[in-house]
């Protein structure tokens, strides 16, 4: 699957390294749980750190349960600053008794050994909920994880924060600001409890770029709405979601401190990170086999467009039909149907399409003859575009979401083990 | 699976022919549509017939798309009388261009036979949204329906209305109201698509009771809250779905027309009938291997209540986790979190229980230690119950739902052929 073109940025190498003055790092320091499955050796602890302060800003998860690393980090980020990010895998730290003073404890470890403030460090926890952290292993590694940062650790640091991800989602791109080149960069981990409600992933993202703690924290409040927030997997809101951005300045541009046309420039850079990593998210989502990007038009607002996409990508009938590569529109207008939103059912057209071509199937809300061969083609692509028209007002919205397949069922069964 | 017991109402045999008065049958009259496998012989139009002229009532899905049926049947219950129930399962005669005029088609048919007027007649039809129904098989197997119409014809009229059902979910009840014994029964079509919002299912009602249009609505619409409205299989609402209810008045009671206690007893059996029902489609939900009940307290209302316990009955990642008898209580906490209600997640306690056993395994938000073995014993059981508890308000509410399988997968993905 390739990235999504989007118009002033071009896509380079290099995740969260991208950026000028970024280091990373990722190490398996040992926090398989308890019955785990010890063949999986794989990365679990993962580093990012700037040469120089940054501005930061982020996006939480809007479930009450939060993972002690929201709380902790959520302190840090009042002031608007942040040096690095310390970031496990394995186990969530989330409903523990003890869980803000282990995520305080990784901030700790991580500045003495970066020789920083722990006020300085973000946090983040990913994994099973409800088990205690262990904080030995962590401790243990921190040297070896600091020692072994490097301007192209990028990859090390992606394969520690992923969990049941099958691919790895990172990606970079270049864009022009005040006169000078600027890169900005991100990974992302989400595979499963990925539903839109603010930021649905860990999703780190790094730029050289000047701008202020307010602007970032704009631009990025801004884009999670139609990126992160549009994509769902299984419509469950995981505890510890988290998107965050570190803007180091090294590219030299003049300060973005004003809603100006460089702060587009920035906005839409951020866009292409993340609209991406949405897909991509979206694409890897468990046991998935297929992206749906659905696209609604037509609507009275961006708002209504919004609740009619969501309603179609996160219909489990749908996603089971779209597996099985079987063009049963009916579901999609059943699901357009239920989504609380205020249209003419009798005005909706939905067009399914690929590479392979597109097709109408149903037009006024009722079907229309297609070519059963001509959909199977369609929908035996990768990428599947589901385009409804649900009137004639302004109003549009994409949303992704995936399949849902057996390996789902597979892989959530017995998760813990 | 047996049925749960409620108070002052004895479980009889006899499904919608229980009460006096009421015919049924069910005839496979060659629905089959394009592609559908041939191998699976069943019967696809029931007809229900009462003897007299009965009250009735019905509560119908808030589907934008509703199946012509449901336009059909608003129109034909203005007046609150009926006396049949025509439906067909394979077409769910919905988005078809044609669709009102086949299913007033359908209701002429059934009251020429029958020799009644067509408004007294109910139509449902459940199956493939958006293919045109084919009314020569209907046209042409009248005859034989309404002339094998018997006072014990339940089974067969069960047959036609079952889809991707597995079991055969009718119930019957006895109880006594002024004096008399009445009785009611009831059968259920529904095992996927199905999600709380009014009635979630094609679901008709019988009774030899008598009481007037106005109070057999108010229960209905009163009972299908706490019962069907709180059973989810897989977050989609039909367009088709209804639930309808005739009284006949044979039993010989008087008539019920205000509030009293003789309200109380006809809506005491109502619920006996239709919570069973919803508990019985639950387990028989698409692919499923277990029912899942999840019992909410504390909250501040019912209606909070309600919201946790869906939340959590409609979680993919906990039915997942239920499939694989996984004690996974973190998903569990999870969806109470992410539930759009008020309360303070510290105040969480959760239980899982079964016939083997009830154990503790979340207080005041946070895991306790449990026997892993144990939790797996009480996992195995068909019957699961989740018991959360979320503060000490006087609000409670019980939802249904099931385990998330491959078969779910395997039955959705390719539906249509």
């Amino acid at each position: 699957m390739e990235f999504k073109n989007v118009a002033n940025v071009k896509f380079v190498e290099g995740g969260v390294c991208a950026a000028k003055g970024f280091r990373a790092n990722g190490i398996q320091c040992g926090l398989a749980h308890a019955g785990a499955s010890v063949t999986k050796k794989k990365n679990d602890l993962a580093l990012i750190v700037a040469d120089t302060e940054c501005t930061a800003a982020a996006v939480y998860t809007t479930n009450k349960v939060k993972g002690a690393p929201i709380l902790v980090t959520k302190e840090h980020l009042k002031n608007g600053k942040a040096r690095a990010v310390i970031v496990n895998s394995v186990n969530a730290n989330t409903c523990n008794a003890d869980g803000v003073e282990k995520a305080n404890m990784m901030c700790e470890l991580a500045a003495k050994e970066l020789g920083i403030s722990p006020e300085d460090v973000i946090v983040a926890s990913t994994g099973v909920i409800g088990q205690v952290l262990p904080i030995e292993p962590i401790a243990n590694g921190m040297k070896e994880l600091a020692e072994g940062l490097t301007y192209d650790g990028n990859a090390r640091a992606l394969e520690a924060i992923m969990t049941t991800d099958t691919r790895k989602k990172e990606i970079a791109v270049e864009f022009e600001m005040g006169g000078k080149t600027c890169t900005m960069g991100g990974m992302l981990k989400g595979s499963g409890m990925i539903h839109p409600n603010m930021a649905t992933t860990l999703t780190f993202i790094t730029t050289d770029a000047a701008i202020s703690e307010e602007l970032v924290q704009l631009a990025l409040s801004d884009v999670v709405k139609i990126t992160l927030n549009r994509a769902s997997v299984d419509g469950d809101t995981s505890t510890n979601d988290m998107v965050c951005v570190m803007a180091s300045g090294s590219a030299g541009n003049k300060l973005v401190v004003n809603e100006d046309e460089d702060f587009g420039k920035f906005r839409n850079a951020l866009y292409a990170i993340m609209m991406n990593l949405a897909r991509m998210m979206a694409r890897d989502g468990e046991g998935a086999t297929k992206l749906i990007e659905c696209s609604v038009s037509g609507a009275d607002s961006d708002k209504t467009a919004e609740t009619v996409a969501k309603s179609v990508i996160c219909s489990s009938l749908f996603k089971a039909a779209m597996f099985g590569e079987d063009a049963n529109w009916g579901r999609i207008l059943c699901a357009v149907g239920y989504a609380d939103a205020d249209f003419d059912i009798n005005k909706v057209d939905v067009k399914i399409g690929s590479e392979k071509g597109v097709i109408d199937v149903c037009k006024n809300g009722a079907g229309v003859d297609f070519s059963e061969e001509k959909a199977k083609e369609i929908l035996s692509e990768e990428v599947i575009e589901i385009i409804i028209s649900i009137g004639a007002g302004p109003g549009s919205a994409i949303a992704w979401g995936c399949d849902l397949t057996y390996d789902y069922v597979k892989i959530n069964g017995d998760y813990r083990s």
